[in-house]
Formats: structure tokens, sequence, C-alpha cells
């Protein structure tokens, strides 16, 4: 295990957390928030450890796969530890789990909340929340290939532990130009919705919250019924900017390089809107009695299915005090999720094609048994390993969503608020139904669930497996056997 | 695709079924019952048209899997549709969907039931519902196996369609004498309870009607209140037996023969106890203070969860008002089922040992990228095909879960209600949490989603393939070009 490489890492991960948070204390010298000296106090400590952790390089580059990931779990537990220590140190969220749930949620971009009246926090805190959202949708260790020259064969192994979906397409040979060509893509997405939300007179706080939380699908708000008291024409603007922050990203960097047709003709990009039309046909048939009119059901319905498909966690209505058509076809795409290689999270559109197809190649070896036929996504043969990798994932998660239901579950509480709130923290969406819904939160769980959600949001964000392997066994063994054979050099 | 074999098995079905419907008629003669009349009238047609359907041999006796999973769906179909003839002919059970529903349920050992008052029931409603669980349980294909001689290459395909688990194993090499060596052992074992049940002094129709019906981990019961009114005695012996009949039935094939070191050693068995162990545990903690003493619990306890795990469906306690602790054991137990070779429902311990071992190597690929490593079970490695053929069953039934359950709430009810009916008929168990717990049935669920669950209970005892495969359009573009080549002769 290289431990000086994860030790460089995070180093760099508290120093572009301590540069982060220092945008908060000039919000709050402009808001006139004494909050602010409590940002400033933990940002120049983070970026003095961060400075001291980079100052010595590596001495070995050689980095492999699972390094990538325990750098990668390792970076957002850090991460995660020091972005709560403001919103716990001013007293905004007293308890310290809470402060630390805030922020995994946040940097997960689940946004699921434990704080019941937002409008108390101050600009700071919010402004904060947002940033969170924003850095962690497309990834911290993502902007780091994309501005730090790293060393050594450690880039791609980096990308693979923290990029949502089954296979991470480099879209260039390079893959720091990978990196750099995504987050300028997702700096112009930002923008552009935060030039719709102020030509619709949001309140320029507002529209930059909200658009650096629609950017990374998270789903924090600044008020208390998220986006219900908005527009129409805002809400419409934040139901199409989430869809398009949940369709995979390879689409718009074809789309710059005028490959239309690839582009539009991407399997994973069509599914996902074929399921949103067929979820808002059921959701809007569902709704419209309840409803004042037509148009009204549906932009609720439209909202709606994109805040969950999206993962983002944005309401306008309390959708479970929706019929329950609504509210399972709501579950379902709970479970389902966005693209691959978008900000959004869940199982991933791409890994339920490929299961679908899966199964079909199933039936196809009862009908011809000597039949081989290669499970194929645009176009092109898929690895079997990917294949294969894929269905482990898929149980995984099943298994990783009963663990934790069962232990949620144990504490008390309904059924259905357990059952929604794990799936809504695994696949980062934020509010479920039940106590969770969105006119509710997470506050009234006990510690250890909150501590389980906790686990949840982060697994859910890395894919499961460079989460679970921080647990397990040969992991720590070679972190010994390194720290044994430097202490006898 | 060989139509004439499809039809030869299927009159031998007719057959078998007409032969099983006389012992009704006699019970009907013992109790004075008018009732017999109708299973009377169903039973000579039937026997005559399964007389007429095998009088020709099949011309080819080629048979492929295929075949044998189309046969093994068509004969289940018919099996039911002649099965429920008499219980809505003596206008017992009015309509034709509920009376179908009920057969269904009976057949595949479900027990889920439509009747609300079972004890207004004839003598001879009762002892046929208990009889098509027992016929259901080992399997009717099974069973023809062990006493017609079957002629070509159709043994295997037959057996691997209907039985439950992963890889059926044969236990002998030749198909025939397994199945006689399996139908011994479940007669057996069916006597032994008899005899302990009596031996308890419940009444002989009563012993009689259970022992059939925990046999094939059915489910029905001839009291309203299922079997909380019998001695705590009575419970204890169907809470073991429930469980001897979830366990794979190789290894009282094994004990026979006096391995007696192998027999202890199978890992499915002892991964099923150790589940059992743990889930009695769990729930004995979570009901002791609701209950009347130590023995009042763990009695409740060890029959509730020896009734859901073996996919039984008994009850002697309304576990729907248990805590949400017991309760998601449950639910969690409904998922996982019985073991493999069993006549238990669910995903099989054996396929969750597979998935979990699938995981346990994935990981291992990150930790040691190059390492090729083999999963074993019972020592011996197990085939590629059959992981893979387990991941995409999972997912399979994820899917068909998730889909009935779409249906099925689309239609209205609450969703504990409409979440547990679909797991307890996909798995064959019975009653669910809400509305179908113990102490209600499924008589409130609309046609459609009575259908619905009907489907779901076919296809997990069918283990879902053979019954999709009825949906598969080659099936039938096959069939339509086997009909052609016969008119052009």
């Amino acid at each position: 295990m290289n431990r000086s490489m994860i030790r460089y890492i995070l180093g760099y991960v508290l120093t572009v957390e301590g540069l982060l948070l220092l945008p908060i204390c000039l919000a709050a010298l402009y808001f006139h928030e004494r909050a602010g000296v409590y940002y400033l106090a933990v940002a120049l400590p983070a970026l003095a450890c961060g400075l001291l952790l980079i100052r010595k390089k590596p001495r070995s580059t050689v980095f492999y796969l699972k390094e990538g990931c325990v750098s990668t779990a390792l970076s957002w537990i850090v991460l995660s530890l020091v972005g709560c220590l403001p919103l716990w140190l001013s007293r905004e969220i007293p308890s310290f789990t809470d402060a630390l749930f805030e922020t995994i949620s946040g940097f997960t971009t689940t946004g699921a909340s434990i704080v019941a009246n937002v409008e108390g926090l101050s600009h700071c805190a919010l402004l904060w929340r947002s940033l969170t959202h924003w850095i962690g949708g497309m990834g911290v260790l993502v902007f780091l290939l994309a501005v730090v020259p790293m060393i050594g064969g450690s880039h791609m192994n980096l990308m693979r532990a923290e990029s949502p979906g089954p296979s991470v397409g480099k879209l260039v040979p390079r893959v720091r130009t990978t990196a750099r060509i995504l987050y300028l893509i997702y700096m112009g997405l930002t923008a552009l919705e935060l030039l719709f939300l102020l030509a619709g007179r949001m309140p320029t706080f507002d529209a930059v919250c909200t658009s650096l939380a629609t950017a990374g699908t998270g789903g924090f708000g600044v008020r208390n019924d998220s986006l219900a008291s908005y527009s129409p024409y805002l809400q419409w603007v934040v139901s199409v900017f989430m869809l398009l922050f949940a369709v995979n990203f390879n689409m718009y960097y074809l789309l710059l390089l005028r490959h239309y047709r690839d582009a539009f003709s991407m399997e994973e990009v069509r599914c996902f809107f074929g399921m949103v039309g067929v979820a808002v046909v059921l959701v809007f048939a569902s709704i419209l009695r309840q409803c004042a009119g037509v148009f009204d059901a549906l932009t609720q319905t439209v909202f709606q299915v994109a805040s969950v498909v999206s993962s983002t966690g944005f309401a306008t209505a309390d959708f479970n005090l929706w019929p329950d058509l609504a509210r399972s076809v709501l579950v379902l795409l709970m479970f389902v999720g966005a693209c691959a290689g978008s900000t959004g999270g869940g199982l991933k559109v791409s890994r339920l094609v490929i299961l679908l197809k899966s199964i079909r190649k199933e039936f196809g070896m009862y009908i011809h048994p000597r039949s081989v036929k290669k499970i194929k996504m645009d176009g092109k043969p898929i690895e079997h390993e990917v294949v294969r990798s894929t269905n482990v994932y898929f149980i995984t998660f099943m298994l990783v969503f009963a663990g934790s239901f069962l232990v949620v579950t144990s504490e008390g509480g309904d059924l259905i608020t357990d059952f929604t709130a794990v799936i809504a923290t695994l696949n980062n969406i934020g509010p479920g139904l039940g106590l969770v819904s969105p006119a509710g939160n997470y506050g009234m769980f006990t510690p250890l669930s909150k501590w389980v959600l906790m686990f949840d949001m982060l697994a859910g964000r890395l894919e499961l497996f460079p989460m679970l392997i921080l647990f397990h066994p040969a992991i720590w063994k070679d972190m010994a056997a390194d720290r044994k054979k430097k202490l006898r050099q």
C-alpha cells in the first residue's frame, strides 16, 4: 500500500477545502455575519496542514486500484470531517453528529437535512451547504486531476474510484484533459442556469445557491418550502437543469465536438428520457385530480420526477401526500437514478440497461443454448468483466440496502419512513416518504441510524466498493505491513 | 418445438389430477357432503381427456430445455385451471378469479387465501386445498418422472425446469430413481409429522390437512386463526417440521446413506440454520415484552420465523402487530426463503451464498487484480455458468418484483400491504403485513392485482424463467412453425 501517495492526495484535498472555505469568509463580510470567523478559523489550519502534507513529494508513484479506492474514501471522509467544523463551532448545528450528517449530505449531493428551519441559518451556512453540493457533484479528486500535476499512474485509478457509472469513458486519451473538459462543461451549465434564474428575478443569493445545488444534483434549498414559493417559470428552469445535470456528460462533449448523431443516439440517454417520459405520464395521470389545473399538475409532475430521477431532491410539492401510484413511481425512480457520467446518483440508467440485457441474454440461452452473444451498448460489445461487475454491483447494492434498512428500522419508526430514508440516502436523493418527506427532515433519527445513513450516503456517492473496501482486513494488513517496512528502514 | 411431446406430458398431468380428485370424492362420502359431486364431475372428464391425450405416443423424443420450460409452465397452468373448477362450480368460492387464485396459491404452496371464513368451507374444499399444497410442494412433474416411464432425454430438462434451486443435483445417475427417492423421503416425513400431530391429540382431519400443508410448505389452515388455537406442543411440532421441509432434501438422502459428515457439513444447510438462529434471537428480543412469558415468546418467535423462512405461511400470532424490528426481520427472511432442493420458496439460501461469494470475489479483484479464483461451495468449485445465472436470476427477481409492485400499487391500497403482498406471493409464502397479515386475506385486491399476484405465484414457484419464457416471441414463432410443418405433412 502506497501510504505516502495517499498522504500526498489527502494533503491536496485539505488545501483545496481550505481555499474553498475562503469565499464563505468573503460572503460573511458582505452580509455582516459573525459566523464567518468560524469558517476562517477552519480554513487557515486546513490550508496549513494541507500545504505541510504536500511539501514532501511521495517516494513511490506506484498506485493501484486499491490505493485509488482507499484514497478516495479517505479523501471524502476528511473532506466531510473538516467541512462540518464551521457549522458545529458556530453552533448553527449544535450536535457534532448532526453537523457531520449535514456536511456529508452536502458533499455526497444527497440533500437530506436535519435542519427543520432552514431560513434560520446564516447566509454563510446556506452558501457553504450549496457549495459542498457543487464540489461533491463532479468530485473533488476529479477537480484535483484537472488542476494539480499528479505523478505516476494514479490518474485513472482515482478517476475510476470517484466517478459514477459502470465504466468511466475517458473522453480523450489524457485523464487530465478529460477532467478539465468535464469541469468546464460543469461550470458552463452552472453559469447558464444562474443566468436563467436571474432572468426570472430570483434573488441573487437564492439563485447562486440554487444553481450550485442543482448542478451537483444536491437538493439543499434556502427556503423552508424548498422551491415551492418560486414562480412556475423558475420551477421549470430548475426542472430542465435538473434533467440536464442527470444526463451523461459524454453527450455534451459529443455535442461540443458537433458529433450530433453520436450524441443523440446514446442508448443510455435515450433510455433515461424514455423512463422520465413514462414516469411523467403515470404521475401526471395520478395527481391530475388533486391539482389546480392541467398546467399546475404538469409543472408539479415534471419538477418532482426530475428532482427524484436526477437524485437532486428539491421539491415544490409534498409528494408524500400524493396517491399511491405516484408515490410508487417515485420510489422506483429513486432506485434507478440518473445516467452514469452525470452528477446524479442511484444505480444509474446504464447499469439498468446492462442488467436488462443480461436477462435478455439469459433467455436467449434457454432458447438457443449454444448461441454465444456479447451484450452490446451503443453498438459496441461490452466487456464480459463490465457485465459481471455490474451484476455484482446490483447485488451488493441490494445487500447494503437490506442491511442498512434492518439497522435503521431496529431503532423504531415506521417502515415507509425507514425504507425510503435508506434508499434516499444510498442513492443521494434527499427526501423520501413518511417522516422524511419533503415536508419533514432527518432530525428525528437516533445517532446510530444517522451514522448508518451517513455511511450510506458516502457508499452511494462513491459507488459502494471504495467505501466498503475500507472494511476489508487485507487493506489494513497492507497498511500495517507498509508501516513496519518504513520503521525498519 | 416438440409439440406432440408437450401434449403427451399435459395428458399425464390431467390424468394424475383426475386421480388425485378421487380421494376428495371419498372424503365427501365419509363426511356426507354434497360438494363431492363437483369433484367427481371434474375428475372424470379430466381423466378421460388425459387418457385420450396419452393414447398416442409422441412421434419425436427430442426434448430441449426450452421444451422442458414450456411444458412445465403449461402443466402448472392446466393443473390450476382444472383444479379450481370444483371450488368454483360448488359455489364455495363464487368468483372464478378467486377460485383460480386460491388454487394457484395452493399448487404453488403459497397459501395466500381470498377466503375470509375458512371454517365455513366444506371438508372437501379444505382437504383439496391441503392436497394441492402437497402435490405442488415436490412438483407434479417430478411425480410423473417417478412413476411414468418417460421416453427420450426429457427427464433432466423437466426436472431442471420444475425443481427449486440454482442447480439441481441428481442424487443418483438415473433421474427416475432420484425422483423416486425424493418422493419417498417426502412421504416419509409427511407421515412422521402426521404421527406426531396425532400423538398430540390434534383431530385427525386437522392433522391430515396440516401435515400435507406443512410438507408442501403451503400454509392453508383449516381454522380461521391458522394454528393459534392449538396447544404449544402441536405448534412446536409444526415449527420443527416446517424447518425440516425447508432443508435441502439432499441432506436427508446423505443421512439415509449414512454419510453423516457430508450431510452435516453442507454449507447451505449450515447457513440456513445460522440465519434462522440470528432471526430468532432478534425477533425474540423484539417481542419479549409483549408476550406472556419467555416460553410463550420463544414459541411464537420460532413458529413465525420457521413459517416465514420456510415460506409456509402458517401463523400463531398476527406478526403485523409486532414491533418494527421483528417485522423487518421477517420481511428480509421473506426475500431469502428456504434451501434449494426443498419444498420451500424464495430466492433460496444457496443463491444468497453464491451472491455473497461473488461479492467477496469482486473485492478480491480490487485488492489483487490479477488473481483468478473460482467460487466454491461445499469445497467444490462452482461452474462460472451457475454463478452468472444466479446473478441474473436475482436481477430478474428484483425486476419482476418491481414491475408487479408497480401494477398492484397503481390500484390503490397502502404501500406496506402491496409491497409485502407481492413478495409473499412471489416467494410463495402467503401472509404479509398490513391488510394481508395473518389476520387479513387477499380478498380485497382488484381482479387485475389478483391476476398479477397469480402470475407472481406461478413465476415464483417455477423460478421465473419457465414462466417468463412463455412471453418470449421466439417460443410462439417456434410453435407456429411446428404447426405449419405438421399441416404440410
